[in-house]
């Protein structure tokens, strides 16, 4: 992390909330790095949590054991759930960070755009659409959730571990919807010309 | 942890969905040990993440932090607003066992039915209020959330880090009322009867 | 009704609204003992109607004839039925009450806190599904009900004079739940330790 | 009641349902032709309650106490309520028939429709708005009604026995538009000329 | 346009806004002289876009293709959906205005105030039904049509043609049931009393 | 237009309508031309609309008075509303070719995204919060818009004219977005990279 990101860091403000300054640790300053190095920047999320290390750790635990750990579905897959979420709960942050992941891990920058604003005119394989009709209905009404849900997987392809995981990233986008929401969490700009 | 449970885990399914058997580390049998001593049961919900101990792991390190590090926010203040947004959600589980952790820290009754049933009938004090009220907009409309919210919050007495906290709460509790939601997660039956 | 009681009931309101002082015929107070004797309590809603004992009488007759008259839905699904609605509702008072009888009626408390939290959860037949998957259409969207509704329940087993019960006890508390929301009516305390 | 009404009872259905044939006491024979005497017609819901006496007098007695007895909302008033409340239930029966009242009372058909279709764009007086507004969101989210919601009434000039009667008319109509929802009540063809 | 029309035009609001007076050229003066001739007035929508020819041209030409030039769907047919849609969004001059239109292009009154209160309760074809069915999902949940619902169309014997001029009069009504709303828009007085 | 484009149009559905093959008049294939010379394609909405010359021209006379013609409110305000109604309805058609026109007219590719996604994140004036907040309302809830609303705006600086001019683009993009909904409409693709 350079002297002029540090700077940067303190004169955009990244959330609403005025919150102690980040005192990052020497693990955290090489994490960083190491995003920076692989994606360019240091996505803001993690620069919002960092101001306490524990809560940014347990973040990035569970974030990238479920959209980068092996798993049924592809990352794709995961990200696309992301941003059908997200786009229920027009959450800005999640949108615009992942709507990127969708166009730059499918190279279809419609795709893209596609869950960003309407999952439903995708053209998809029906294995996919079952799973982010599951994963929206997860959003929209968890009470109505039944077993006839989960069959409508198992039906399209899905085993129960995949199962697991679908309801385990659409639930956690829910998560992170609700606290860029909170705290206005601002995306990095540059996410906005990626993959177009 | 006894032999019976173990029993009692393999026959009283505590998801919907068949997940692979639990093959639990040391750690992971000495925690659940040290739950039952301290609470007189593991609760269902670490079991029905232990199928994959780095999801185990993350899941109890996020919600230790939330609901168990110092927090200008009281532990039963936590809890309130884990049940105020399970009551949207119509959550069992979450309802089941944090109704129960209400009565128990409140030593009031009344007061968790009441989180259970509409936080808006409890007599709170106005920052308690407030902090419901934010966490149940949050809950049912994150994308309405506007700078007028937080002033809400700071103007009935709450730091930013506190809006951290209440908004970190209630988006975990949006999380964890979709995956129970979504695998049909059973409370412990012992939640039921405890500080009635 | 003892003296002490007469008192408690001047002392603890009952509902928000500061209305006219009962001044109980014989009839009433003869009513109210025979409560207080077979319940261990004159229940609030009654104490609330009193102030006007047309009101109290008008009341006490549709609810009597609803939840006890011979019917082909038991006093349970009755109850069931009447925690179902009330748990859209966030009825405080009713889900109180109410959920009190299907943990005393059925003998299983995990049943009653079903109904309050979700009744999609409970382990019930094919027919109370039914029964109360109408009754929640008909609380959430009335205007929606059309004759394959109808159909469904008569497929279920239902005849059509168990509809119109069916459709009467949901329709009666889509009127309580408004009554005790719009006055904030407080359900006695006795109902919190019922059947646990 | 003539013989002519009788045969139509038995042609025309008032309801969806098949429910036993009612057999009418002399009492409510007598009570029929007095509303055929006073209104033209006996109204469809008594003669859709009537194969039960019980159910049709517990019905009577409410419905009277609410709609005509003494209190310090006119007639019109209770009308008033009745049409909104029925106008965002979407209720065929209640719209019809209350919607009728409304013209009759007032002299105002065009009151009458803007009861049935918005009540918004009435030309109301502050206390009447309040009032409507009041019912409005009982009927549609009762849930949230608070102690603000009451202290509004007062402002606007009712007390605390007129907010009963605002929420127990309100109230009562979210009941009858479910019985009518629930059984295809079909009201009098008669109405529908009625004071235009 | 008789003098007394023009006067009753400025005395009496037709929308809530204060627009530039109507400068009306000889052909709009002909239009509307042709409208009071056929219909008995001026339709208040007309004078209210007569502000601007440029608009009130733009409006006229899309209606009058919409809801007169031939289409596999009939006259009725399209007043039906429009009155249907205002329905749900609840316009009090849409309703007023095209709820004649329905029960004067159908002769039956009961028809028109079906199509107000709720189009569920008529007896209607189940072209027809789904005719409706499609045109209120489209007003309640754009974002949700899919293939399937237009395939429901198809199979009730609609052309593809059809399914165009459905979508367009449903459309067009949910624009003008919200410049209506916005404006404040009256209808002409004459419309409640006409085929009833 | 070229014989590439013409053959493109009958390879590449613009809809999910089959319908008549469009027969351009000299008129229409000029403007055509126009389009694609200053935009450097032919909207797809316009192609949709071709199969129907007069439903053509009532589309883009309407369309060219509302978004073009002088007014109050800038282009740049009026693409605006047109993606902020588009995103409550979720439209993909709106949403990508009014995206941007919201990216090019500001140059701005954040704001775009943002009216996408969720306006209430952009940085507006006071005056332009107000005007979107009028136009959000009224796509959400026409039928609650009173007389408050249009003092806001008022109060926040338009005048009456500009009242009039927020609500019909409000009012248009409703009825776009359910046009395209219906029948599937795509955007050109050349949109997607368009002023990133």
């Amino acid at each position: 992390m350079t002297h002029g990101k540090d700077k940067a860091m303190t004169t955009v403000p990244i959330t609403a909330l005025d919150l102690p300054e980040a005192d990052l640790s020497e693990d955290t300053r090489a994490y960083f790095a190491k995003c920076d190095e692989k994606l360019g920047m240091v996505p803001n999320v993690l620069r919002a949590y960092a101001f306490d290390e524990t809560k940014l750790r347990a973040f990035t635990a569970m974030y990238n054991d479920l959209m980068l750990a092996p798993s049924g579905l592809s990352k794709l897959e995961r990200e696309m759930i992301a941003v059908a979420v997200s786009s229920v709960n027009h959450c800005y942050y999640c949108l615009t960070a992942h709507g990127a992941a969708v166009r730059q891990l499918s190279g279809d920058p419609a795709l893209g755009e596609m869950m960003v604003m309407n999952y439903r005119v995708a053209d998809l394989t029906a294995k996919q659409k079952a799973m982010l009709d599951f994963a929206v209905k997860l959003t929209e009404a968890p009470a109505t959730i039944e077993e006839t849900d989960r069959a409508a997987l198992r039906e399209a392809g899905f085993t129960d571990r995949d199962i697991w995981d679908i309801a385990s990233v659409a639930a956690f986008f829910n998560m992170s919807n609700r606290v860029a929401a909170a705290v206005d969490m601002r995306p990095n700009p540059e996410y906005h010309a990626l993959s177009r």
